[in-house]
């Protein structure tokens, strides 16, 4: 066509661009400020500008794509992003721009309308990675916290409805392969490679477009909930609270009883609560990664096999089980989760809330500091979870309390009950 | 090499396969049995037995990508599906393969160890899309629904303690593209290309391998909650009632007091228990779709847009802002939701605890009656959740009570409170 765009009767196999599509600008990942870094264009519309392999809102790109299809959703529409700005600040960091400390999400993913307004102005399709907003929210057992006298209402971060004061934020991924790679201490290469060919030949340009650094996955992103001054995370003469969740949607939302998901996410908002009300901030980070990132269909054949297993449900098959189905025992990379503290600028955690020595390591090791490690109050397990938080006491999480003797003892319901 | 297997050196672009690559084998969907049908198989090491586009487990493949990448995982590793299989049976039903009927989900996905047992004692690698399994629920409205005298607990249904008994299930994506597409409205061809272009470039196979008519797309699946007997759901003669509920993680764990999807959530349970004591069954489907399928991000840019507006947030102004952000209202493709109700052998739906027109349309449309509609009881309503329950009235949403005359007087809280 004259204006050198394809013709929108021409597939462009994005792994062979042809020779129409200019080289992708440069993205100077974790240089020091917005500008040396450049923008991330994900656009699927203009060929010239994009700088990434992938496309936006991790798994709900497809969804996007559904809506081209079905003629609800112009190919070359491009958002109004007017008011959309950050309802609090967040950043800049000197974490942002520390080597190798972020490299699976964007620092300036809440900034864009901001930092790239020039670009925008000039047409650019550049989207937000990461929205923050205000929200009250209001959980049962923060009440029950309220009439046990665990926690006092002060009328401005806790109401005495129980509703919570919070800042809240949702981050898509954007994985910086070469940083990805070296986190898990394998070549570029060789993290392409499998990244395609194990999906099932997910974007070939995985391994055809090596000077494509920038990877937009069709995966789940983060929640953040900050209770008190989000400024305070980044403070060092604040009081810091902060629990690590993986999402359980079995228990986080149907209250499940044979894990502690729940009970100790709201005992983390309690703590954070608290740490707030000394003048401090509590963090919540919610990783979208169901069932160990092994998605909820293994989760459930899993539970099937842990209860039929000959004697039953029992602390000590509760990994091994696991492995069968899966082939590992966990898919979350935890690795990449400290990422998000990074990205809110702490560089202390007075108050871990969680026993995962995995969490403990990856963020210690990356350079945060942990001063306390909090485990879940023992009358918040469910009955039927007490397989779960042996087997993970045997197997090195963090506790207090003493490691049960007979792993084969702890039992859970079979499911006839 | 010898053995026709591609050399592991050698990377194979799935869009081009090779001479060396046989033909996949024929999946006959909507077939009248399982082995008419054909097993599914996203095998990615033997490339001669896979018959669909994409990978297992949804966007949890990229996961196992990782894993494989990371040296956790062998990539020719296997399942064990020993003891794995449905804790209860559902199906086979009629709505199987009743023609059109189910285009998004596999319904022998939670049988394949039994009914292609032959092929997996072969070698196959054929994987569960679909998994079934019992648990216990607690939330803490139901007990609040126990002491305000709602509900009675019966001690095998519902107990004292608010524990109820469920049989739950997790259903991975799996679209066969010519039935989405005549869903749609559209042609296969069109389909295909939009979900190729539209995400960057995802699966070139897309375009390329017309004889492949099977995706599993990296989207979020579905989790299903049944109380009561689950054979009931098919039955006409007894009760049936459902509540199909689209993921909102900042009400469903959270309790965010902006919409009423948690309230409207424990509604349905509480309807969904009363009719399962009666001798019924109740459902509730758990669609993996977040903020209408626009993903959180956008959702949380919508929230500070509609907060900001000249005015404040208000209803008359609630979907506005989302299209202006977003360019669409919706992407949850409400016409793909039927699928697990036909999967389930559902019928007629004696309550349906839902106001949405769009998905009692897609219900009806696709062939299920529907009795009873109920929406969420006023006193369940969050007070800042009022401008989006206005909004939607005006919409053209069902309700038992009055469109509010003014929506511009509608108000939300603004950002500073």
């Amino acid at each position: 066509m004259a204006d050198g765009k394809p013709s929108p009767k021409h597939i462009i196999l994005t792994s062979h661009p042809g020779k129409r599509v200019k080289k992708a600008g440069t993205v100077n990942w974790a240089a020091p400020s917005s500008q040396e870094r450049g923008p991330i264009i994900g656009t699927v519309t203009e060929p010239a500008d994009r700088n990434v392999i992938g496309s936006h809102a991790g798994s709900y790109g497809v969804y996007r794509a559904l809506a081209v299809a079905a003629g609800d959703l112009a190919p070359a529409w491009k958002p109004d992003l007017t008011n959309t700005e950050p309802a609090e600040p967040i950043g800049p960091f000197p974490q942002w721009s520390e080597p190798g400390r972020i490299v699976s999400l964007d620092p300036w993913g809440h900034m864009v309308a901001q930092v790239f307004s020039a670009d925008l102005k000039a047409g650019r399709d550049i989207r937000p990675t990461i929205a923050v907003t205000k929200a009250h929210i209001n959980m049962p057992e923060l009440k029950d916290a309220i009439r046990a006298g665990r926690l006092t209402p002060d009328g401005t971060i806790l109401n005495a409805n129980g509703d919570i004061r919070v800042t809240k934020a949702a981050i898509d991924p954007v994985w910086y392969l070469p940083g990805l790679a070296e986190r898990f201490g394998i070549t570029e290469q060789a993290l392409r490679r499998a990244l395609f060919e194990q999906t099932g030949g997910m974007y070939p340009e995985l391994v055809t477009r090596s000077d494509l650094k920038i990877f937009l996955p069709p995966v789940g992103g983060v929640s953040i909930y900050i209770m008190g001054d989000p400024a305070a995370l980044a403070d060092s003469k604040r009081q810091v609270a902060c629990r690590v969740h993986d999402e359980c949607n079995g228990s986080d939302v149907f209250g499940s009883d044979i894990c502690t998901c729940r009970p100790y996410l709201a005992h983390g908002i309690e703590v954070c609560v608290a740490t707030a009300q000394v003048g401090g901030a509590g963090v919540i980070v919610y990783n979208r990664k169901e069932g160990r990132a092994l998605g909820e269909v293994t989760k459930f054949l899993v539970y099937n096999a842990r209860k039929r297993q000959p004697g039953g449900d029992s602390a000590r098959a509760y990994f091994e089980r696991t492995e069968c189905v899966a082939g590992v025992q966990d898919m979350r990379f935890q690795e990449l989760m400290p990422d998000a503290l990074h990205w809110l600028g702490i560089r202390h955690i007075d108050k871990l809330v969680s026993m995962s020595n995995m969490k403990h390591e990856q963020i210690v090791s990356q350079g945060i500091t942990v001063g306390e490690r909090m485990s879940i109050p023992d009358e918040l397990i469910p009955p039927d979870a007490h397989v779960e938080m042996e087997a993970k006491k045997a197997a090195g999480y963090f506790t207090e309390a003493p490691v049960a003797a007979d792993l084969a003892a702890v039992k859970g319901r079979d499911l006839k009950e």
